[in-house]
């Protein structure tokens, strides 16, 4: 039972991984992915997090896949080796067992474990209130810095996706549910939610079928 | 409670209304609409059902929020005078009581009512087979002709679509959940479905918001 979580910012997408795997009893990977390969390369976590959501988007066309009249830098280099090691680490923990995995392009990297995978969404309101209410110290953006910010992310993490399915995507094809929380409390969707997997595994399984 | 469903041709939208009217027990409308509409005045239901969906989106531009030069064609104004009854009658299900509205863009004619509105989806695969097992008697489509009609359909529900939301949408942010019934049994889903929808009420009932 592997369950991929991609999302809006500021959506709730981590809240709803976290409470899932609280109902569930499947460990929730996501900033853990990140400390992983921190740890395991003795880069910076701070960087790595940079590398791996934004500057990848202009190393990728420079170095995968195309020919190239420069050679690539050592902070290209080094991009495409934390994007490798950071899908590894991803496929291990599809392997490894039942899991929940936040962002980071989890249900293209792990396809082949037929995950269940789900989208979170929400209206520009409930974003921004979500945002304001978990905002790291000192930051006081206007709502519409804060409209910006969220539109800048969302849109970075657009370009990183288009990257792993090599083109830009229908945004519902890929999941197997897409949820609006506008103005909803997470928690409380969460059991029956949790029920609603539960019931896709056991058809899955009963037919036999990878969907 | 009012529940609208909006759909891919061929994803089984009719069928997770219906049932969900049973396990709900709220009546569910869809081709009754139509019937109705047929019936109050005299139209015949073949050209009710073809007007509706098809000639409108021809019709309403010229008749509608425009200044035109040509008087419109008795046929313009039947098909906007049957647009107008089809929406005056879905309003008026929606005002008697709690109900499910398939869908004619009931979720845009209704949004007042605060409806919970889903989108049901499939892949193609899913959505030709669900055709091919409810074709009317003596179509024969090879499977090319079966998925050119299916994207027709889709096509022409969007345009349609566009009439009523007055742009081109986000397919997503309209609705509340976006269900794919791809590989999966839709009798087998409506039970846990129901219950998220009730959830979902109780949410809105008890945060007095409206959604």
């Amino acid at each position: 039972m592997i369950i991929t979580i991609s999302r809006e910012f500021g959506s709730g997408g981590r809240e709803l991984g976290k409470r899932l795997s609280d109902v569930l009893k499947h460990p929730c990977y996501d900033k853990e992915i990140i400390q992983t390969i921190a740890e395991r390369h003795g880069f910076d976590e701070q960087y790595v997090s940079h590398v791996s959501e934004k500057i990848l988007q202009a190393t990728y066309p420079l170095t995968i896949g195309h020919r190239f009249t420069m050679a690539p830098s050592p902070i290209a280099k080094q991009a495409v080796a934390i994007a490798a090691e950071q899908q590894k680490i991803i496929e291990n923990f599809a392997k490894q067992d039942d899991c929940i995995l936040i962002g980071r392009c989890a249900d293209v990297i792990v396809k082949e474990y037929h995950p269940f995978n789900i989208f979170v969404y929400a209206d520009m309101d409930t974003k921004r209130k979500r945002c304001i209410e978990r905002a790291p110290k000192g930051e006081h953006l206007t709502p519409t810095e804060l409209e910006r910010k969220i539109r800048e992310i969302d849109k970075e993490r657009a370009k990183h996706r288009e990257f792993y399915i090599g083109a830009k995507e229908n945004t519902r094809s890929n999941y197997h549910l897409c949820i609006n929380t506008s103005g909803i409390e997470i928690k409380k969707i969460v059991p029956v939610l949790a029920e609603y997997i539960k019931v896709w595994f056991e058809i899955r399984a009963k037919n036999k079928t990878n969907i």
